[in-house]
């Protein structure tokens, strides 16, 4: 589908117009945005706006890197709009002139809807012109962004505070699951954060200064996100090294429980299987005592490997 | 509640005046402290101040990323003080000019207290101006820092030196936490030092020369305490290794102990189990010295399986 | 064996004339492939080309790095295939001048022929010159990497999601192999990066707008490339401590259950022991219910170490 | 205690003479150790000297990093010497101006010591002024860093080199220790870097070509000794982990041990039991060679288990 | 020995000349070796060359770090060759001046040997001057850097290659050994690296275009060897932990087979020991089938016991 929108020379604001409007009367900038557009449409970026071949071919070929490509009368952005179901990075190709906007996506991008809704609502939204409409997408699909990164931070915080005190009640599959989700996240976000700063330091994208300001504040935003993706694989990694501390300390206090209980009964087992053989001459088993002489040894033996084992300080396992 | 601060042109201080005051009397320079304000005091920032909507947005939204951003007649500062119990970052937006000071917070901001104590002391520090009190204020968010970093890093070196000797008494949770700390803590002091260092070497804030002094004092301590929250970030990887290592070593310990009393036991007892067997015919009980023989027996294999391991070095254990 | 191609003054393509022809025909340029060249066809590079020695050498000796060297009247690339089955790295060199192009390599490179059959397709393509013959090379070339390495973005994708919940279907030998055939790729596509980025900035390879343009889509697809190899090396990173967790855990749960049953059953077996032995004087065995106490005194023991288990929270390892 | 050193107008020496002198004669250059001050010489630095505010307050509070501060008429510096028993950094903070030097020193620093024998040794020295004096402190200062960190790296090239045939004569703990010491030298050793790098690249200290080859000798040495740091660190890493990798070896092969005993002789014990069961009615026991076939039993199973534990490649290990 | 090599004013070849003849004749350019020389012969490096004071301190301190200093008249360069045997760094010091090369070095440098044949092969080669003599041999010793580091990469790669199906053949001891040298390696290549580096880089070294050609050259190749050790440093890390992995696994599987067996056989054990006890009334002795239902019982646990296991999914691992 392909929706129009445009501002004409007396400020005027139309919208859904057929595309070839564009010729016939003078508009002060337009906007064109091919939603999931098909193929016949495609066909259009060549042979209605001649755009370059390779930013066409970019167009087609799904999910290239966030970029921006200087051309002559307009620049070429590639950005990723994020599917906060999935976390896939879907591709929203936008062409910038002077007087137009060209927007061009094979998923549907909700991002669009609000930023046309915003120009719409008042004549000095819809007056600022291309520079100002490309703003507002690339502020709507980078605020996106927010509560996705900002749920997993949240999920993250909560779970090492929680830890130290009852490693029961989560399982580290989650947070591998997140720290796999964030190396993904980073892959749009870093980019795009490459992307703004080469918009607001490169003398072929000439900017006013009052626009200057407003990718400014995008760029803040990118910087906050990649910061915090960074910080939390930190995290994911601490949370890791953590629990892999505590389980070998577990492992160490459950294998000490079984020494303490295999080296004291083993060898006492021994004993008692000595005296329980069937040898025909066997003088301890006629003394009238011998039964409380080997009871008596036997306790001797447990108590001497109990001691030994609390000299060593194991003892206090059964404590806590 | 707003709180105002202006030096007269004839060098008077006044306090806590009225904010309409501002466009009545002529003040060299003045300073409106927006400390936790209503939503109706927030409204000044656009109506009595004009200051640019993306300003206004972040000193709403909580917790900026600290940055300066130059607008025509001031800077914008983001700032963030450390709640010394929570850690917390808690945002103070500053607007600078030539002649004023804005600052804005949500919570409770003590350093701004002893900015105000130090300007009325005396005439000579309410003089210096505004680029001077906005240093005073920086400097006291920035000193605060100190004591939160030094109290983990004292712990840490505590840690640290008594580990080798001691395992019992420290817990690697308190470890972890320390780092997780520290990880947040880098959130805050990694941005301060950028700002800082952007204010230093920005052509747009044009610092005289002693005021340059001043706020490269300011990144010296900055960039200090961002070394001593990375080196403690890596002392707490080494602790957790070490602890580890220990921890593997003594796992091996104890397996030892598991290995050589069952090894010695579990065939022992088998011995004896065999000559406990209730057959009718089993002409070694009949012997005369039959019993001696098994004891004997007994003895020389456990013997050999004790000459094995310590023919193996295990034995070392038990010295330890 | 030496492959010829040339663009005569009048545009016309000629192929596979010898060697001698470029001497005595007026070329507009021509491109000279030597596949797999025999010892005597390496002389020609001297004799008949004059290329500064050190590029022979180059040439001759395998496998050198990706890179490029300025000398007079040409450049010479070094480039590196990617042979799809063994990830192997084939040298090829690229000599090129304004109005010829020299192909050298020791193994067959497909990529070359996708190009030769591209260009003579059409005069709008062989009239473009030595330039664009050197982008259709090198655009192939890189092409080329991309099936490599989204087949392993695409099997540790499929195996970082199924591994959370079972664990048998994977080895991690498929996942160090990968790792290590990351490793390789990136030898290869970062100096690749590397070169076409010294291409595109070096004052000394003067390109035109259009030709510049093809090569920055060249240097997008190996910085995407870059992006994935080094994106999927964390990835494997993060598998294998998931894994190590993963068999903590588990080992944890089979030491556990070995702890269980030796510490119930050990001390059980001791008692039976000693009612088995053959004292003559054994009290208790003459007691009429000696036999069912100490049947009793077994299970109260029992199960007093099933419920220090249980209080413990071991027992929830048979739930699962 | 104040030490003074001063060079005449007419290049006598003259030594420990009152500070008031300074005033009262003309001399070619000073220079003034505040050696461990009292409170009452800490005045000085500003009634006598007025430096300014900032770097006084540098010199009071203890510890500050290695760095270099430009004021009119002279440069501050702040450098740290090493004590070689506790590795502690001492700060040392050094005024130069064009005819004077001072230093200033709450511990005793035995670096000066050697500088000042070194000047008053010959008047070819003594007249070279006061950057030849500064340069010869921190020559002394960064040499004395040598011999410490020499110390640590022949400890851990002797550790890793025989560590891989003899475990037992070495402790992690010593390891653990110096990883310590070296990310404790890294915070001297990195800033001095830095500090002595600003020298050499500052256009603000204009040094002149003969004491630029000086300052940048001290450079190659810090460049060093960072690099043997660093180096180092890596190696005590390297060193942990094979640690680690020979601990989960040895538990491999201690638990096979235990493994193959076990296996082998508790399905045997079992055996013995049944048989030493006391049932009236157990018709293996009447039989004459009843004895011989259990025995014969036994014998086969515990081959059995052998000959599968061979097949599995662990009876190598007894070899060992 | 001190060893000279000259090219006299009509380019005659002159060798091992008494180094007075230096002042007596005119040489187009010469060069003298120090090769191991005696503390006399270190004299001349003052007396005869007036060589800068801390150029001949560094000569005389053993091993510097690789670098160039620049002085009036001539270069100074610090240089590692590589002892193939021990991988120690031998240093290599020259000074090259317009007409001269002078070189230094207290162990043998058979580099050396190679340049001075290569140069007095041809006319053609002696003319060349002394920055010709200079590439020579820092392309010798560069060159002889690959057949080590060659070595340890293919060890590696063969060892990576066959560790996924059979772990008993090469051991960690040597990975971890290799993973030390190549540690080693680094700290000569990297700053041979920079070395070049900054000679091709500074403006104060004026290469002519054709010199220029032949530093790249061995730059090139020192790019290449720090990027094989980089990533071979890698590949030890990677396959140390695919060790780990691998043995945490056997570790699990050993573990397995001692709680199976262990799980089964000591309850059954406990049940004979019980029917084993000497108690006069023990109903079930006397019963006629006794001893069959016991041992049903017995078969019935065991079974049970089986099946849990199997339902768990541990029998597996007896079939691989
Ligand atoms: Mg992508
Ligand atoms: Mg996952
Ligand atoms: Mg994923
Ligand atoms: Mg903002
Ligand atoms: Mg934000
Ligand atoms: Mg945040
Ligand atoms: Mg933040
Ligand atoms: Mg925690
Ligand atoms: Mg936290
Ligand atoms: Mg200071
Ligand atoms: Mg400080
Ligand atoms: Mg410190
Ligand atoms: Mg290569
Ligand atoms: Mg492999
Ligand atoms: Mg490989
Ligand atoms: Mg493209
Ligand atoms: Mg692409
Ligand atoms: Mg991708
Ligand atoms: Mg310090
Ligand atoms: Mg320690
Ligand atoms: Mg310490
Ligand atoms: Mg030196
Ligand atoms: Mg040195
Ligand atoms: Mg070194
Ligand atoms: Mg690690
Ligand atoms: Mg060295
Ligand atoms: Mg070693
Ligand atoms: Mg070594
Ligand atoms: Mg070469
Ligand atoms: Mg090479
Ligand atoms: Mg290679």
């Amino acid at each position: 589908m392909i929706r129009t929108f445009g501002v004409t020379a007396d400020s005027q604001l139309e919208m859904d117009f057929p595309l070839e409007d564009l010729n016939k009367k003078p508009f002060d900038w337009y906007w064109v945005d091919f939603d999931q557009p098909t193929p016949e449409e495609w066909a259009l970026l060549d042979s209605f706006f001649h755009f370059h071949p390779l930013t066409i071919e970019d167009c087609l070929d799904r999910l290239q890197r966030p970029k921006v490509d200087y051309y002559d009368g307009y620049q070429f952005f590639v950005v990723h709009a994020l599917n906060a179901q999935t976390l896939e990075a879907e591709e929203l190709d936008i062409f910038v002139g002077k007087n137009f906007v060209v927007t061009f996506h094979h998923s549907s991008v909700d991002e669009l809807d609000l930023v046309r809704k915003k120009l719409q609502r008042d004549a000095s939204f819809w007056e600022r012109g291309s520079v100002y409409a490309m703003y507002q997408i690339l502020d709507k699909v980078v605020d996106s962004y927010f509560p996705i990164v900002h749920k997993i931070e949240d999920h993250l915080n909560e779970i090492d505070d929680k830890m130290s005190f009852d490693m029961k009640h989560f399982s580290m599959d989650t947070v591998f699951n997140m720290r796999s989700d964030l190396l993904w996240l980073r892959r749009t976000i870093l980019p795009m954060s490459d992307l703004i700063y080469r918009v607001l330091n490169s003398s072929r994208f000439d900017l006013q200064k009052h626009e200057y300001t407003y990718f400014a504040d995008i760029s803040d935003h990118l910087v906050k996100l990649a910061e915090i993706v960074e910080s939390n694989r930190e995290l994911t990694a601490d949370i890791r090294d953590s629990y892999m501390a505590m389980n070998s300390n577990r492992m160490n206090r459950i294998m000490m429980i079984l020494t303490i209980v295999s080296s004291i009964f083993i060898p006492l087992t021994f004993v008692a299987g000595v005296y329980g053989m069937n040898f025909k001459n066997m003088p301890e088993l006629e003394m009238k005592n011998g039964y409380f002489f080997a009871l008596g040894a036997m306790i001797l033996i447990g108590l001497s490997m109990l001691a030994w084992f609390k000299h060593k300080g194991w003892m206090s396992l059964f404590k806590q």
